[in-house]
Order: C-alpha cells, then sequence, then structure tokens
C-alpha cells in the first residue's frame, strides 16, 4: 500500500473512529452471537491474490464488528474496564506508524527517555517515594510474575536462575503469602515461577474482604518453624472481586521484619490515588518492593500499558538481565535498557500514549473524571442500600459494587443461599441480554453476587441510572 | 476530547503518518542524540492542567522525534527487521479505537474467532500440519518461556505448576538443550521457568552455526546416566546472529526417541516458509510440539505479533489454565478462551492486523516482497565475495550477511583477529554515523562481524547497493 492509498483509508478509518468513540452507546454492549458464528463467515484459506482495502473494511464492519464486545460503550460495568480516549488513540496511531521497538536505548532513545520521563510522572501522581522507578509492562499478570521471580531471586542470593529451583535446598521450599481475594495472576505467576500452587498461602481475609495480618504472621512463624522459606506477600489494593484494600502499612512491617519480598497488586484502584482524598489507598506503599498498576484499566490509556514500580531497580535488572553480544551498545553503561526491567526483548513504544493522554487531560481533568465515576458508584450504592428488594455485599472503597438482588431481606421468610444465587445469575442474565448494558459476577464468602464498576471513559450519570432501572424492572420480571 | 476533535486532529495524524511512510528514508536511521538529551528536554512533574492536542503534537514533532530510531526506514538493515505496513497500521488504529481485551471469548467472540481463522492461515502459509493449532503473543521471548514451561509441566505429569520445582526430586533436575547461537530469550526463559542457566546445554555447531545433532544425543545419554532429567530442545531456525537453520529433522527424530518437548525458534526465518522453494526451512517442524515466528519481523505487520504454534493445544492450556469465579462464562466449554494460551490474562486485539495485512498483500504480494528481500541479501553477499577488501563469515539461508571488512585477506599478511575487531567495530560507527543506512554487529566463532539484514518493508535494491557503497567508501577511510 502505497502512502497516498494509506492517506486516503486513513482518513476513512479516522472517521469510522470518531463516528465510533460518539455513537458506542448505541452498540448492543454485548453482542448476540453464538460460539462459531463470526469464524463461519470468514473463508477458511487465505487469499492468494490482495483485495482492495475496500472490501476489507467492508468485511470489518459486516462480519467483524457484530462480534465485537464493546469495552468503550457508556454502560460497560463489566469486570474492570479498559478505558481508552481520544489522546491514547492518537499516540497510539503514531506509535503504530513509528513502528519502533524500544527495546534498548539505541532502538530508540526517546522511546527510552520518554518513558523514563513520563513514568515518573505517574509515580509523583500516585505518591510514591522518589527512589521507585517505572517501567511499563503489558499487563499487570507480567508484572506480578516478575515482582515473584525478583522474590525468588534475592531470597535465594540471586542462584535460582543460575542454578535453579531444584539446587534451591529441597527441604526449604519458598512460600508466598497472598489473601484468599488475590487475583488469580497471582496464582499463576506462582506456577510459572516454579514455587508450585501449594506454596501459596491464601490467607483469610476479614469482614471487609481485605487479608487479616494476624493468620498471615502466625502463618510466616509455622512456616519458618516446619522448613519452609518464606519469600513474598503480594497485597492487593483494590481486590478484582470487590476492590477491598489489604492492609498495607500492616503487611510492610511484616515483610521488613520478616525480610520478605512485598509486592502491591494496585492493578485498577492504583489510579483513584492520583486523587488526594483516595491517596490513603496506597499507604504503607512506600515499604513496598514493587506496586503495578494499569493505566489502561482506568486512566483512559489504550491497553496494553500496566504501570510498574520497584524500589531498587537492580534488583529487577538482575533477574531479568541478559546481555548477547549482538545487543551490546557503546552507552550500555550509560543509559536505561528496558529489556533488562522485564521478561519480553522487544517492546512497543507505550510511553507515547501515556504521555498524550497526561497532557491532553492534564492530572486535575483526570481527577475530574475519577471523582465522578466514584462519585456515581457511590450513588449506585446508596441506591442498592435502601432498596427493599436489594442488598449490598461489600464496602465500596472505589468504584466497583457488589450487590445482590433478595426480595427477602426484609422479611421474615429469606430464601435459601442456593435459590439467590440462581436468581442472580438470571437477573445478570436478563439484564446483559437487553444489550443496554453488561456487568459480570463474583463470588464473595460464597454468595453469587452482582458486580457494577464504572469506569469507562464516556460513562456519565444517566448510564449509572439507567443500569438501576434495569436491573429493577429485570428483577420484577423474574418468578 | 470529543469525537469532533478527535477527528479533526485524526486526519492530522494520518496526514503526518503518511508523510512519513512516504518520507521515512529522509530521516537519519539512527538520531544524533546523546544519552539524557531528550529527556531533558521533558518537564519534570506533570501538568495540572490539559495541554491543547497541538501543542503536545508540536512538541512530538519537535522534541520526541529527533530522538526516533527509524526501524522503518528503507536503510534499516539492523538487528531483525520489525517491518510494518499501511493495512497494520489501518488495523491498529481501529483496535485501539474499539479498546478491545480479547481475554475470553466472551469480552469479544470476533477477537477470538478472527485470531482462530487467522492463525489457521498462517499455519497453511508455512505448511505445519492440520494438528497444529495457533495463538498470537506478544514477542519469542514470551512465546519460548510458554514452551519451557509446558515441557516442564509435560516432564513432571504436570506436577511442578501445583507442588513446585524444588518438590521435583532434587537429585533430577530438568536439562534443557540449545545450540551455542540460540537467542538470549532461550537462557533468560530457563531462568524465568525456575530451571537454571546451568542446566541449559549448549550444544555446539558445526561449520554452519548450526546445532550439531551428535554432540547432542551424546549429552543427553550423559545426562540421563548422571542423574538429570532431559526436559526439552529448542532448535533454532534462524539464529539471530547468521540465521542458521538447526536440523530440525534430526532434533525431532531424538526429541521423539527420548520422551522431549521440541520448541522451534523461527522468529526471522519462519516467515520465508510462506515461500514454495523456502519451504524446507521447517522441515521436521511437523514433529515439534511447539513453534513460534514474528509476523512482526518479516510480515510486515506491527511490532507485536508473534505467531505461536502448539501441536497439542492442551499441554499448553494445562500449563497456563487458571479460572476464578469472576472470568466464568456459560461458554466456557464450546469455545477458545486465548487467556489460558499464555500468561498474560489481558490481551489486545492482533488478529485484526494480521488479517488487514495478509488479505491487503494476498499471499503472493507477501511471497513477492519477500523473494526481493532474500534476492537482494543474495546479491549483497555475492558483492562481498567478490571483493578483495571484504569476507564472508556465515551462509546466507534467507536475508541476512554476515561478513566483515578484511583486506589482508588476498595477502600473505593477514591481521591479527584483535585488528580486525577493531577496524570492523570502526566501520561500523563510520557507516552507522552518516545516518544513511543503520547495521549492527555479532560475533561468530569469536570474529566480530557485521550483519547486514534485508527485511524493511519500504527497502528497495538500490538501498542495498548504497549500503555496499557506503560500506565500501567508509572502508577506505579507515586508518
Amino acid at each position: 500500500m502505497d502512502s497516498e492509498t494509506f492517506r486516503r483509508h486513513g482518513h476513512e478509518v479516522v472517521d469510522w473512529v470518531a463516528d465510533y468513540l460518539r455513537d458506542a452507546g448505541n452498540y448492543p454492549v454485548l453482542p448476540k452471537v453464538q460460539p462459531g458464528q463470526i469464524r463461519a463467515q470468514l473463508p477458511p484459506q487465505p487469499p492468494a491474490g490482495g483485495e482492495p482495502m475496500e472490501a476489507i473494511l467492508r468485511d470489518f464492519r459486516n462480519v467483524i464488528l457484530p462480534g465485537i464486545t464493546h469495552w468503550n460503550h457508556p454502560r460497560w460495568f463489566a469486570y474492570f474496564p479498559a478505558n481508552n480516549s481520544g489522546p491514547s488513540i492518537l499516540a497510539e496511531l503514531i506509535s503504530a506508524g513509528l513502528g519502533v521497538n524500544a527495546m534498548n536505548w539505541q532502538t530508540s532513545p526517546a522511546a527510552t527517555e520518554l518513558e523514563e520521563r513520563v513514568m515518573d510522572w505517574v509515580r509523583q501522581m500516585i505518591g510514591l517515594p522518589e527512589e521507585f522507578r517505572g517501567v511499563i509492562q503489558d499487563t499487570a499478570s507480567t508484572a506480578t510474575l516478575c515482582a515473584l521471580i525478583c522474590a525468588r531471586e534475592r531470597a535465594s542470593g540471586f542462584s535460582v536462575n543460575r542454578r535453579g529451583l531444584p539446587a534451591w535446598p529441597a527441604h526449604r521450599p519458598f512460600r508466598i503469602y497472598a489473601s484468599q481475594e488475590a487475583h488469580s495472576s497471582v496464582e499463576k505467576g506462582v506456577r510459572l515461577a516454579g514455587f508450585g500452587s501449594e506454596n501459596l498461602v491464601k490467607i483469610p481475609v476479614d469482614g471487609k474482604f481485605a487479608m487479616d495480618p494476624a493468620p498471615l504472621a502466625a502463618w510466616i512463624a509455622a512456616d519458618r518453624a516446619s522448613g519452609y522459606t518464606p519469600c513474598a506477600i503480594v497485597a492487593t489494593v483494590g481486590t478484582t472481586s470487590s476492590t477491598a484494600v489489604d492492609p498495607v502499612p500492616e503487611l510492610a512491617r511484616i515483610a521488613l521484619r520478616e525480610g520478605l519480598w512485598l509486592h502491591v497488586d494496585a492493578a485498577l484502584a492504583g489510579s483513584a490515588a492520583i486523587l488526594p482524598e483516595k491517596r490513603w489507598l496506597l499507604e504503607g506503599c512506600d515499604g513496598a518492593d514493587s506496586l503495578v498498576f494499569n493505566p489502561h484499566k482506568w486512566l483512559f490509556t489504550n491497553f496494553d500499558c500496566s504501570a510498574f514500580f520497584v524500589r531498587r531497580p537492580e534488583a529487577l535488572t538482575a533477574a531479568m538481565s541478559i546481555l548477547p553480544e549482538y545487543l551490546r551498545t557503546d552507552q550500555d553503561r550509560q543509559v536505561t535498557n528496558y529489556r533488562d526491567w522485564g521478561i519480553q526483548l522487544g517492546r512497543r513504544f507505550r510511553a507515547l500514549k501515556l504521555w498524550f493522554v497526561i497532557r491532553s487531560f492534564g492530572v486535575e481533568g483526570l481527577q475530574t473524571k475519577l471523582r465522578d465515576h466514584i462519585a456515581w458508584a457511590a450513588e449506585f450504592a446508596g441506591w442498592v442500600d435502601e432498596s427493599p428488594a436489594f442488598e449490598r455485599l461489600a464496602p465500596v472503597p472505589v468504584n466497583t459494587v457488589c450487590f445482590r438482588f433478595n426480595p427477602g431481606k426484609v422479611k421474615a421468610e429469606p430464601a435459601p443461599e442456593e435459590e439467590l444465587d440462581r436468581r442472580n445469575k438470571a437477573l445478570m442474565d436478563a439484564v446483559n441480554a437487553t444489550g443496554r448494558i453488561f456487568l459480570t459476577h463474583t463470588r464473595l464468602g460464597g454468595r453469587y453476587c452482582l458486580r457494577l464498576c464504572v469506569g469507562q471513559t464516556q460513562t456519565r450519570r444517566d448510564d449509572v441510572a439507567l443500569a438501576w432501572e434495569l436491573l429493577q424492572q429485570c428483577a420484577g420480571k423474574l418468578t
């Protein structure tokens, strides 16, 4: 495709994206397609000859778009958001055009130095101390895996990378501690790094679904007595189910006393720390060894963009660095080579979009958006609390409300839990089938509950109100 | 940013990208900046208030662009390419606009089903048997780490994920085998997965820098005798230094006989297998357990897009799957949930760009581009061979020529190797300092050598000829 053909179709695609940003709310959030339905419309063999872009874009609109789940819909309340914004999309377009691989300083000095600078902006925005240094990772899953590997290496005197975990005295396996509500990526990271799921100790949570530090301290002591080697604590600030906040100050004290790596998974809630009134969320994190949160969740920066901070970067680079001859450059001692800050050698130029977003919104603009989301979630929680037919199942420290339909709550005849589970699953399916909103579920204390997470860029108060109205309507029709 | 403001700046950015694609050859390939020079131009604090996009785009042009290394330059001959194309950039723009997270089928059925279909197209294009199934990973580093973890799990009866490597009988550590010329990501993966570098056996190479299968078989036998557990072989099709091709058919026979996982790293050279005359590159790969190659290197698809194929997907999903309540959906038994096919939970919608590229070029269009690159690399190799002052240091099975300046080669007075190393480093620095081309180095058999890799989308024969001319000119000026 020559540059003039690109220009012509580029303008067409920009118009389509602009229309999409304006009209996303007109699509059903969740598409009405059956498994295999999209695939069946795609030819089983690749085309031998080239096809005109007109045909490809037409098929995008007619075949692909009807099978898209609209993460950018103003009434996306499911999971956690992966939000987005105009400035971020513009930067992604430039980044795609440049096609830079930011593995080394030399392979794009500006990509590396912008990442250093903008990650330091982010550090200041969430109030981490100066000694923390940041790197952009693709996802919190990857960042948490990196943190666990750092913990493994530090605890073994950096010998596992060299000699392997089996050479680590077999009678003293490492132990990792996280709450029962920690994200699945923690267990996955524990597996991938070779610790074994059985060495992940899931510490019980309190009534607010946050880690209880008392059993943690007891477990660590018991593990030491039984011949295990406590290695790391993973604290969660904003659990995936209910955005519960582990007591990081207390966990930091335990980690310091016990010599454990403390990693903080603040994937969603970390963004809220840009608000002075929510800065408490990261209290104690100055004592963490590493922290991750995702601007691609709730800071208007396209997926993927995960902000990973380490207090002592040398622990990360010692674990990750490898320097074959073909990657050596004259500047290696003077510069940051981000390939040594993570798993992948190749790296996209992702700092650009974070820079565009922070400059375009300004810190105050970002704060305004987050304050709105938090206020509307609180308002929704209030409606749930006041309703005779619904009940809230967890506190709402940020933007996510866990609740269920329970019309018997005011009567003397509570329904059996299995019956409530069934009805709430039916309610979720019913509201999602309208295509007008999309929300998902979890279980808290064994109970099936619905989650409403307010975090999309285009969400307004009306959208949250409509969700509440729809939930009431659909609940009224449940048998 | 409202959709009309996005539209306005989107058109402006599309024009800039179109101009860039046309004019990339006018920039110095490698920017002339000192460490810290770009960072010093960026404010140390984030802006409180929002800034107009005009100012941001101006700073992009004035501050960032002068520090960009131009991977899309027609005279990019360094490392391996990360090439690019108009259709791919258009798809990246749409993907950024949609902001889809393709972690589950439900979170975008079309993203999942397009990925299934287009990865099957790619499978057919490179001639892998039908039982192979594909998934898009970010990089070959990640894919190779996944393969090593699969190998670890299969060899341990899927028990390491559960019990940890220390629980694997400590007197029988796993061993991984790869050639001395294997990519650094193999050793990094061996470390990250907990095997330990000392358990990576680097098998010697033959005169063509390909793995010698005789010592491999001997090492495996010796390791078994010494109480190790042979676990996996990583074969390289197209090494990073010289694109050497390991004898995969023989390695596949050994892997089958010994019950080892065979992973093939064809990161660059796999693309060439779309040419019937280069199909031999992947000979024997039907016996591999996994294979990775990077359409983002040499198939005109923006970084990142790494094609990872597994012969028995259940080995991959058994190693990677984890299903917390909040990710359960009604369709889980009927669909592919790609989150279980890799390390990350979140996944970008990358199948779109691969689909755009294959349809826009057509298989024949892609073949034509690759044939040109290969022919020009062969022509350059011929110039080197005929020159009295240069010598070639490795065969050229695809598109990369390893060579050095050695004016004494025809005389009876060969220069000392250290002197040749120094002069070739100086030659590389001199040609790169012109800004007109960019190439990098490696070492082969201890010798410092220059590499010229022909693979950029916009490279023409004239660009390769200019590289040769510049090398001769700069060599003539060397003291």
